[in-house]
């Protein structure tokens, strides 16, 4: 089973932060604020939105910035997923 | 007796989701808070809505995932319906 | 006297739901949560609204579900009528 | 005196609505909740309001049903009137 | 000194309302709500604004009603102003 | 230094207020609530602004009415400015 | 790893304000009240944005004032970024 989101929505999938403290012990990134680093994992086809015509500019396997405070969380197969419009995307992390 | 959406609405289905525990014991989904999986049941005809043209892109049985804040319950012969906008529906399972 | 409404507005009569519990006995509908389903009585003449070409779709007769939050409860000769915009009917009950 | 609406307004004199209880005695309208039911006694020119072409529908003289939470009072001569848009007006009564 | 109001804006001088009770006292406005009838002493150039053309249909010296809660409250000279956009201004009295 | 405001921004400088009582002392403006008059030290070019054509009205120098509730304070070498859009601007004293 | 802002967006790094009291002591910026003074690290392309076209107006390496309450805290490799809109950048200081 796969998500294929619709317009201009974009599927994530939320990276986990591993972080050292100054101690040297890791801290696993689920015990932390939520980050807002994900990976693309499907990107809907764009087209008429709101009468507006939206080119999807992220393609998958990008990793994105995305607004903490956007997005609906899917889960599937015990899988969680962030489904977020192309424009709650930030910036691409290159 | 059945509903015919106007405009981009869709008329949905809610997919009971069960679950089976660590320990093998099986929680029928209702018990759970509301899944926001559900089955494509009618779409309305689209056409110009709020002065912009709006084509359809999903069709009765289709799998779907929408906002879980959006759209209206609605229950005809004691059978329970979603009614949203096509815009509220976020991706299609496959 | 009657109701003429204008521009996109559709006058509804709310439709009283009898229902019978497992026991048999019946329960007027006008003790529970009020229900959404009504009967059409006027629908306007649409046209122009907010700079929109709007096209009136539903019918003196027509059964339908419109949203709860939606629309002016009026008074006139002791009855009672909801005048909603034509946008906040969800669906006709066929 | 008289009021001379800009626009798209309408000014509405609010009816008073007498009513006879079960046995038989009159209460005058005022001691009820208000009415929405008015009599328009002036009406704007319509023309562009917000980029947009308005065409008056309504005119001196009728009875109408407007939106309790809609308009402005005021009181000229000791007398007082409603202002609304003429989008808050709901119905016609015939 | 005096004001210029830009775009689409109009200064008014509030007008104070006197009124004499049953008995006979006169109550000088100012102790009273604070009303809303007003003089036009300038108006904007009207013009585009927000991407569409406005043209001004009061002029200084009209008597005008406006809505209680538009408008700011300017002083200048130790005279008080309340400078209004001219579509809070429901209408002229005449 | 000097702030350059991007679009339809207008850099104000706020006027001091002084003002003297009835019995002649003389009452520093800051110690009142805030006045709103300003100076223009620096427009923006104008130019398209969501999608509309903005024209610049104001010019530096210009004695300013701006809206209360308006605004960014932004500090600058120990100066303090108000960076307005021009459309907060309510009128040019003259 | 660098950030690729999407659309009108642009990557802020906030500029370090250092203080000295008047008794000379010197305060170091995090400890007061967050500035709003910051340098662009990145551009995004511009281009059509909710279905207006859209220019930079901003380059990498200019001092710039941003609206205190908007944009996104981003954190990539231990440094902190900000990411807004350009809209919300108010002016550059030159």
């Amino acid at each position: 089973m796969k998500l294929v989101p619709l317009f201009d929505r974009v599927v994530l999938k939320q990276l986990v932060a591993e972080e050292t403290t100054a101690s040297g012990i890791v801290l696993p990134g689920q015990a932390k604020e939520k980050p807002s680093q994900a990976e693309v994992v499907a990107v809907g086809p764009g087209g008429v939105v709101d009468g507006k015509e939206i080119k999807m500019q992220v393609k998958v396997g990008d990793k994105v910035i995305y607004s903490k405070y956007a997005g609906t969380e899917v889960e599937l197969d015990k899988e969680e997923y962030i489904v977020v419009k192309q424009n709650d995307i930030l910036a691409v992390i290159e």
